[in-house]
């Protein structure tokens, strides 16, 4: 029996950085970009609460634009060559939601793992930082694993309250 | 000579937080997101860069959200009740931006104030959920922390790359 939800798959851990090149990581950052921003947008069309789904959309356009300066700073790093993109990644990667949500617990779970993948990701820039090579490149990352720590309390905020439904709905203005 | 920039008053130390009553306390919350607002309204008056302006007018978005949330826990607490704001304010409060910014250095000083003042926001709301009576207050207070160190890792990546202007104006495209 499968254990792992379809949305997250587990990935290996943070340490085995080490044992990848440059080249690798970038790709699995990229890869990993990627994937939280369908997961963002497959989420955001599955949900009801409009000032949620927002941030979800929010969240999603934020996960483009860093894909974008990955792959500039992968041009700028290789230049001339193609983005490999890894098998392996690094920490928890999204994966398109596919299903129906029956209700709110399913959404706290998701954004559940969602913070879960944020956390990761903040802390895999800032391994990334110390492998790159120039102070510009340094603080791109420092960039990004901080850009990541701001979505990872932002869904954390969002979750606390998610957690007391009828509250939720109260302050959100959610229904009639 | 004065030596604090006006857009920051120092305010008194959190440690305070024990010396006032929960609705002196309320006040002040209130009363510093109306002031993170105005300032965060004011900042993006002045700032040409579309990037950062779009952001910064975002947060003044969410501190007006703030605002209201609060507001309601007031009436909810303290039924009937006019809101007193007091005259001290735990922590740095953020006073709108009145002077032309001259370069990109007053821009990443703002950024740091502003920093500053989320951050003790964050903390000032965490010690509020010790104050607050019911496990629904409490739950908002984590929700407001964990906003507020969100707008402090977001406001963080940015001033990250402001500290590099030429890198910045290039990753966000600005100018020709």
């Amino acid at each position: 029996m499968k254990m792992v939800q379809p949305e997250l798959d587990e990935g290996i851990p943070l340490e085995k950085v080490k044992e990848f090149s440059l080249e690798d990581l970038l790709g699995m950052a990229i890869k990993a970009e990627i994937g939280a921003r369908r997961f963002y947008e497959s989420l955001a069309e599955r949900i009801g609460i409009e000032e949620l789904k927002r941030k979800i959309e929010w969240l999603a356009g934020e996960e483009k634009k860093h894909e974008e300066l990955l792959r500039r700073i992968y041009a700028n790093t290789f230049p001339g060559k193609e983005i490999v993109f890894p098998k392996e990644h690094i920490g928890p990667e999204l994966q398109p939601v596919a299903r129906e949500l029956r209700d709110v617990g399913d959404i706290v779970d998701l954004i559940r793992w969602a913070m879960k993948a944020e956390e990761i990701a903040a802390k895999f820039y800032a391994e990334l930082e110390k492998r790159v090579d120039t102070e510009e490149k340094k603080r791109l990352m420092r960039y990004l694993s901080d850009m990541e720590w701001g979505h990872y309390y932002n869904l954390k905020a969002e979750y606390e309250l998610l957690l007391d439904w009828e509250m939720y709905s109260q302050m959100m203005h959610v229904g009639p």
